[in-house]
C-alpha cells in the first residue's frame, strides 16, 4: 500500500516555510492505519519487546497499537507535571530554548527490552531524550520506529547506534 | 481479570482532596492492557463502527488500539491549535472557566457510525463536547466507552440517550 498517498501536506503550518505532514488522513482510513501498524509491528516481532515507549501526544497514536499488537505493555513519556507518580526528566533542545520530558521511575525494570515509537523523525532531539530516559531506568532500546522520516534533517546521525525504522520517507 | 487491581490510586493529585486513578500501571502490564482493550472492543464488534473518536492525550491510549482491533479509522479531538487543517470547535466547562476542543471538519462523513473512547468518565463535560463535535459533522454516536467511571460524579446523567460502557467503576 502506498502509505505516502495517505499523508496530507499542509504548507506553512505551524509557521511559514514549514511543510507539515498531517497524519490524521492516514489515521481516519481504517485499512491504511491497520496496514501502517502491522508493517511497523512486523519489524519488531522477533525482538522480544517487553515494553513500547512513546512520547505524547502523537507518539501515542502509533506506539499504543503496536504495543497492543505485540501484547507488550505501553509506557507514556509526557510533558512535565502530567504523570502523577515519581518521575525522572530529561531536557532537550528546541529551535529556541529547551523543553523537557518525564517518565515514571518505576515504569521500566532493569533489562527490559524496549521499542520506542513516535510519529516523526526530524532532528531527533525528542527521541534522543526518550532513549536516555529509558536507559537511565535500565531499559535496553532494541528498536526505534517512526511513521515518517524527514531525511534531510539528519535525525539518524543523532541516533547512531540504534536500530531505526521508518514507514514513510520525505527529503524534508 | 481484576482490572481494578491494575490501577494505582494516588491521593492528592493533581491537588489536595483528589484521589487520582493512575492508568499507567495498567498500560505497562501487557496482558492486562490487552485484556482491557479486548473487553472494550467486545462491546463494539456488532456496532459496525466506521470511526473511533478520542480526545487527547489519555483518550488516545484506549481509543487508538480499539480502532486498530476493529479495523476502524481513528479521529483525534485535540486542544486548540494542534490540528493543522480546517476545524470546528466546542467549548466545555471546567471547574473554573471554560476550555475548548477541536476536530477536523473533514474527519467524519455524514452518517458514519462513531464510537467515542476516553480514559475517564467524571462529570461528562469533555465527552459531551466530543459528542457534539461528532454530531455537528453528521456522525452517529453509536457508543461511548470509558476505561474508568467515577459513579458519584453522575456523568451518565449528562450523557443521557447515549449507549455508555465502562470497564472499571469507582464511587468517586
Amino acid at each position: 500500500m502506498d502509505l505516502k498517498s495517505k499523508i496530507r501536506i499542509i504548507n506553512d503550518f505551524p509557521k511559514p516555510g514549514i511543510s507539515f505532514k498531517d497524519i490524521t488522513t492516514l489515521l481516519q482510513d481504517g485499512e491504511a492505519y491497520k496496514y501502517a501498524i502491522d508493517t511497523m509491528t512486523e519489524t519488531l516481532k522477533n525482538e522480544k519487546v517487553d515494553l513500547v515507549v512513546g512520547p505524547e501526544a502523537r507518539g501515542f497514536l502509533f506506539g499504543v497499537p503496536v504495543a497492543y499488537a505485540l501484547s507488550a505493555g505501553f509506557v507514556p513519556v509526557r510533558k512535565p507535571g502530567k504523570l502523577p507518580c515519581d518521575t525522572i526528566s530529561m531536557e532537550y533542545a528546541l529551535e529556541y530554548g529547551v523543553d523537557s520530558l518525564e517518565i515514571h521511575k518505576d515504569a521500566i525494570k532493569k533489562g527490559q527490552r524496549v521499542a520506542i515509537v513516535d510519529d516523526l523523525l526530524a532532528t531527533g532531539g525528542t527521541i534522543e531524550a526518550v532513549a536516555k530516559l529509558v536507559e537511565e531506568l535500565g531499559g535496553e532500546v532494541v528498536s526505534i520506529n517512526f511513521a515518517i522520516e524527514l531525511k534531510d534533517l539528519k535525525g539518524r546521525e543523532k541516533l547512531q547506534g540504534y536500530n531505526i525504522h521508518s514507514l514513510i520517507e520525505y527529503d524534508i
